[in-house]
């Protein structure tokens, strides 16, 4: 049924090929019979305790503490993907976000979209992505058509940047869609900024988290707080609290010396505490291209990671810390970023050159890898 | 006056800097009294022929026999940039786009943004950027604010995918603005599809022309026609028209192989018998992601490059034709797209470490360079 499907759809296809729309038109699906499942019946990896359900990543009300701008952050799926297989020569989406309004540095696509990635020779290659609407709350999109019948591990990535209170994925009526246990034993909670949020990724699965999650076989948390960062008593705490193997803080962006003062040797002691045999991985901030030309940012950049690294040495109990410096991180030529702030791909991609390493030699000397 | 306002601004920003917002927040300028100047006022890059006026790359009318679609998309401003000096200490800008919508795969400063560059010791640098609001044609933003008090040269890059109805410039009262003579004195135009035209460069000077326009020092003429690159023979006399030292042509993705059949070779050939001296770089299309599991978008690429190779081949008069094959241009690891057709600013800057070094060595070899 499937594989008839399949052969139907490829000769439409081809048959269509003269008609490539705007902005490189990949056909549409015809409307065959799709049967959906609610995706909340799935495994999913990178949510940080297991006992949560729906599609927010932390419920805020177990920290109280916490400001209501970080519980907010933390309803996100950020980082979250669902694990399946199908032999499905199609696989399509419904989803819904809470809102459908768009930041100016990020594609529809990053912000609220899907990203599929299915696994070929042990590796996750990407394999389609979900558009959402312009403007829209509700959404609908094939992610990829024109399969060969073979069984598929599949890995989608949630929306970086908007709630998430619906999604159902969808085959051809006949063809299976079955769970796929956590291929990942491993795992390491990232806590920082937008950048680790996703912004400004083009897509879900190309948030730095995830790029490291599928090059090093090792499950990532995304604990990423668009601007809201700030390393709090609660947010330590909640850091600590997830059980991981290693723990990365790239927290530097949304903070001010006098923060970074008072909060850092106290978020890397809760943290050392809770987790006494973890490896803890500090990047500095990146470069924000926004301080080429402008001398207040560029002040505030060399203070921040200025005071860090002070903070980072006043600490008596330094086993297992490794500090990534931020220069040289984007590069030498200021492209990597969308708008002086927030990495691009090629920004994400230039970090990955030298976090990516560095954190494999981590993990490996403690068997992790 | 300019000074003056300059200690008040960096004294404020400073004073603000605790407050960094969601994404980043780059602090908005206090409102100084800013004096605009209308933009058509100042020289333009990028423009196909000298005597356009407004915002249009090339005005149809004068093809009447072109798609009312390629039409369309020749009103938008893609690759053109305004230049000024100004040493001003903020740079401000009013824009006005003919809607407000957002494609699925770019970002709003991509698509209906502006993207500022200051030359410094030679090189074009990145300064800053407008941000479009959500949804709306009428935009305002600080591009960049806190510079010291030199004279600097301003090249400012417009919207790649909106047509635009208005530009103006903002100083801070008391400081000039003033225009900057075209900087390059070369000139190649590109002509393809989405993928020239800026899908998906994060910002406007992210789009692959813009690029090897600065990297190069050599004008860029923009004539990426997204999804509408078809080789018309009204189009190959619009390409033959302008006034180049050299031709790119990318434009494969558009086609189907039947086209190709029909209309490469009339391309090839009339720009050859208007041009007979320039060189002519023929660009295969990159890869397709999408076509990872998708057999029916993998056997189109296949077949539209064989079949533009085929065609290139069966020309009696290939003298400075220079053909750069697809394979390797985004790369082996599948993540240079954002949708599986259209590269991000990592895509693109694979493609350059390919057709950067190619297109320098044709050029020096004709002297152009």
């Amino acid at each position: 049924m499937a594989d008839q499907w399949s052969r139907r759809q490829l000769l439409a296809a081809t048959t269509a090929s003269a008609t490539v729309g705007i902005l490189g038109g990949i056909a549409r699906a015809q409307t065959p019979n799709w049967a959906y499942i609610d995706a909340t019946t799935l495994p999913v990896i990178g949510r940080p305790f297991p006992q949560t359900t729906g599609w927010h990543r932390v419920e805020g009300e177990a920290y109280p503490d916490l400001p209501e701008v970080v519980k907010n952050l933390l309803k996100c799926p950020t980082g979250l993907a669902v694990a399946f297989t199908t032999a499905a020569p199609a696989i399509r989406a419904r989803w819904s976000t809470i809102d459908g309004k768009q930041l100016a540095n990020l594609t529809p696509i990053g912000e609220r979209g899907l990203d599929l990635y299915i696994r070929r020779e042990g590796k996750w290659i990407w394999a389609g992505v979900g558009r959402p609407g312009d403007g829209t709350t509700d959404n609908e999109d094939t992610l990829v058509q024109a399969m060969d019948g073979s069984v598929k591990e599949c890995l989608l990535y949630l929306p970086t940047y908007k709630e998430l209170t619906r999604l159902e994925i969808g085959v051809p009526a006949g063809s299976a869609l079955r769970p796929l246990a956590n291929p990942f034993r491993k795992r390491v909670v990232v806590y920082g900024s937008s950048i680790v949020h996703g912004a400004a990724a083009s897509r879900p699965g190309m948030a730095y988290p995830a790029r490291l999650e599928r090059n090093l076989g090792v499950e990532f948390i995304n604990l990423g707080l668009s601007g809201s960062a700030k390393m709090e008593p609660a947010a330590a705490r909640l850091v600590a609290d997830i059980d991981a193997d290693a723990y990365v803080l790239d927290c530097v962006p949304n903070t001010n010396p006098k923060l970074i003062a008072e909060r850092a040797g106290n978020l890397i002691r809760t943290l050392r505490d809770k987790r006494p045999d973890a490896p803890i991985i500090v990047v500095m901030s990146i470069i924000r291209e926004v301080g080429n030309f402008n001398l207040r940012w560029k002040e505030q950049l060399r203070q921040q990671n200025a005071t860090m690294l002070a903070e980072i040495h006043r600490l008596t109990d330094q086993h297992d810390l490794t500090v990534i410096p931020g220069e040289g991180l984007l590069g030498t030529d200021h492209e990597g970023e969308v708008d002086g702030t927030h990495p691009t791909d090629l920004g994400f991609d230039r970090m990955l050159k030298v976090i990516e390493p560095t954190l494999a030699k981590v993990l490996k000397a403690k068997g992790i890898i």
